[in-house]
């Protein structure tokens, strides 16, 4: 866990005092993703979980969704011009038979998906290649239990109390129970090492979860969740339009600012309890 | 400003109670960056100031500096299957003479710049192109100036308002006049549209400017600071080790978790004007 945290030296100013101290710090690295040898993507990323990270990429892109479909994965040493291994590059080798996506030159901007990338090109990618639709009845989400998430996440997130400076993305049941937590630097790793990781655990897909993201909720995010079979994400903070769009297409439940007793449900409303307004009285 | 919000049906439970309305949203759509005609990086961006995001976006990657450096930006019709202009591909197309990135297979990483990318190649590639140095004496910096940045900049957040879900960088002089505030649904995209804009009107580099951004400070957005010639970023969270790290090297005053009257200087500390502890007694 070392590398996931650093220590250094920092000028602190508290109204007007000035001292020096050492602070701890979220790690962050680059990790170049490699597929059969050949360079994908680079992501900034806090190091640890990287197989899962990759994985979880790769799943998102719809390149992998059985665990079968991977046949190795490894650090590549030597990536660096002196030959050492600097844990930063990863090599994910695909099983005989897995279709290697094309990635030429004219597809190059393919590499940015890693930072949200998509569009027309890749809002239809995601329909053509889902492979659990997460439309359909799925789970039943009582509003009560959606609140209790950001707290239980927040308690979870262990790097975080230390340097205030990672995003989480949390794997609940529909009853509230944790099933994973994942802290990065990036939103968008934190989804993917989570579900690189039930990847890995033959877990896929993620139908009777909900997943909770520590911030706001990006086309990426809800792009993520459906390619891994998630049926419902719950953000902190607001949504996109594109975000909303994607959800509403892929029968996707989304709920933003999810606060205290408060949220607002904008896409797949079927699946949360609801009960009307004044039923209280 | 049309497609800077959108408005979408939500169901809002507060406390219990449900109601429906319709909310604003943030807009989030695709922006393909084409350089002399060729795909260079796909970003998810909010719209408008899409040329400025797309020069600012060069401008961190070394391509361009100098305003005559660009002979033509425009939006690229017949870019979608129909032949419509969808108003989300840009194209520019450089001056004679300007050297253009080799954007080969090879090099196809280089797309992912988008999202802060890099590591050691570009932690490299940073210092040999950063065509103004940071480093040297630069503004002097007051903490009570750098303290009131954070209201200046939530104040001239217009959509942030209105959405929740916006990112914001501005642009100040060292005596915390406000020179310019972009907002984007990507913190980058928010630094680029803003440097951008300034390399436009030919003010690059950015000496005498203070940054703030509205998240953390990452590897990324020490670079593009560092690229546009500003000698000092400040962050309202956490910056991460990477970013820590670079700013050192080169030279950056970078600032974190700016909340209040407190403040923790991580690097560059000689441009802030310092009491000693317990000057005040």
């Amino acid at each position: 866990m070392g590398r996931v945290t650093a220590r250094r030296p920092v000028v602190r100013v508290r109204d007007g005092e000035v001292s020096r101290r050492v602070d701890t710090l979220v790690a962050e690295e680059p990790l170049e993703i490699r597929l059969n040898g050949k360079p994908l993507a680079i992501t900034m990323r806090t190091p640890g979980d990287d197989f899962a990270l990759a994985v979880g990429f790769l799943v998102s892109e719809g390149v992998v969704a059985d665990a079968s479909d991977v046949s190795r994965i490894a650090y590549c040493a030597g990536a660096t011009a002196d030959g050492s291994n600097t844990y930063n590059v990863v090599d994910v080798r695909l099983a005989p038979g897995v279709p290697v996506p094309d990635i030429t030159l004219e597809r190059n901007v393919y590499t940015t998906s890693s930072c949200g990338l998509c569009g027309k090109a890749s809002l239809d990618a995601v329909r053509t290649t889902a492979r659990w639709p997460v439309a359909g009845p799925g789970p039943r989400l009582r509003p009560d239990v959606l609140s209790a998430l950001p707290d239980a996440l927040r308690a979870a997130q262990g790097v975080f109390h230390q340097t205030g400076g990672l995003h989480a993305a949390g794997l609940f049941t529909p009853d509230g129970d944790v099933l994973d937590v994942r802290e990065d630097v990036g939103r968008h790793n934190a989804v993917d090492k989570l579900v690189g990781r039930a990847y890995q655990q033959g877990a896929l897909p993620l139908r009777d979860t909900v997943l909770l993201v520590s911030g706001r909720a990006s086309f990426e995010l809800v792009q993520k969740a459906v390619m891994a079979g998630i049926p419902a994400l719950a953000a902190v903070s607001a949504p996109s339009s594109l975000a909303v769009e994607l959800a509403a297409e892929t029968g996707l439940t989304l709920v933003g600012f999810l606060r205290g007793r408060s949220m607002n449900v904008y896409a797949g409303a079927e699946r949360v309890v609801l009960e009307p307004s004044g039923s209280r009285n």
